[in-house]
């Protein structure tokens, strides 16, 4: 991973089999990161993705592996138990050509990943809401 | 709804059930926003998307309903005969996996919607374009 | 095309048959663009996208027509060799409500296209690596 500043926003490349939640995490540690906006295009070998189950309050999950191109990827950075806690969203297109979505458990760079990184002024912390069995921004 | 401004952004939480179009409209009358790009991620249980078709003038529309991740929700606020006018697109992944999209009708939280609502310093409006059927930016 | 400067971000509306690969690369030519988030919706008529094969270092290609929604179209403006660099990936509905993604070599307006171009204060460079078959930024 390389970064640089530019304004309020990091510009972000993320390498060949690096794994981007890890490389984010990482850059919001290193650069104490609170609230950001994030914003991502570039290529996978590899994601585990889920899309949420309200009745089981699960995630059914799916394992991509394969040259795949990252169509979208976008979502926040908040904290959670002092930590930064990432939740990002995101599209992928395989080497057929179908597309493939959900919520980012894991996705691995498959040749580079080119993602921006929007800091705001503040401060947003989760909490966990147990009807919902997920963490929940509080504004 | 929650929301709250950090610097010219409003990071929203939009709830379980709530629409998110309107919801996008209120808070655009409650902060008079008059020009924003709008980004979200979350999770909805129904929705009513459409494909524009030129010839008739007239959107393919397509209704889904069940457990569903916003992979993407892309848009701007804009203003047309003194209101808010919103254009959002999106791309949602259903519990099969599959991915739907289109320009958004209306869409309802399955869990909750994360918003970020970038507003600019100026005003753009719409006007009818007889000729494509819909309401072009004027700049 | 037309396009306005509000703050450091440009609204752009892309017309009826345009190419938006050529009127963005237009736009940051005019404009003096170095580095720069784009993110649009709107509609397409004609697009070529492909998806990369890292071990063939080439992109499969799919040329897509008909009246489409574009669904999402991120990315970024850089430099190389002296001049604008694009690295856009995009997704598209068409009329059967079917899902087309990946990296934009090609995208011809449908109707409208509403893009915004965030300039940030910098300049980030590319240069081509063997390795990948593909030209990196350097940060």
């Amino acid at each position: 991973m390389q970064y640089k500043k530019y304004g309020g926003t990091y510009a972000v490349r993320i390498d060949l089999n690096e794994e981007i939640m890890q490389s984010l995490k990482a850059l919001c540690e290193q650069e104490d990161i609170h609230l950001a906006q994030v914003d991502a295009i570039g290529a996978a070998n590899r994601a585990v993705i889920g899309v949420y189950d309200l009745e089981k309050q699960a995630y059914h999950r799916e394992e991509l592996s394969g040259f795949m191109e990252i169509t979208s990827l976008a979502g926040n950075v908040t904290r959670m138990n002092g930590e930064a806690y990432l939740h990002l969203h995101g599209t992928l297109a395989d080497q057929n050509h179908a597309l493939h979505g959900g919520h980012i458990i894991e996705m691995t760079v498959g040749a580079t990943c080119e993602m921006f990184v929007r800091t705001l002024p503040g401060e947003v912390t989760r909490a966990r809401d147990q009807a919902l069995g997920i963490n929940l921004i509080a504004l």
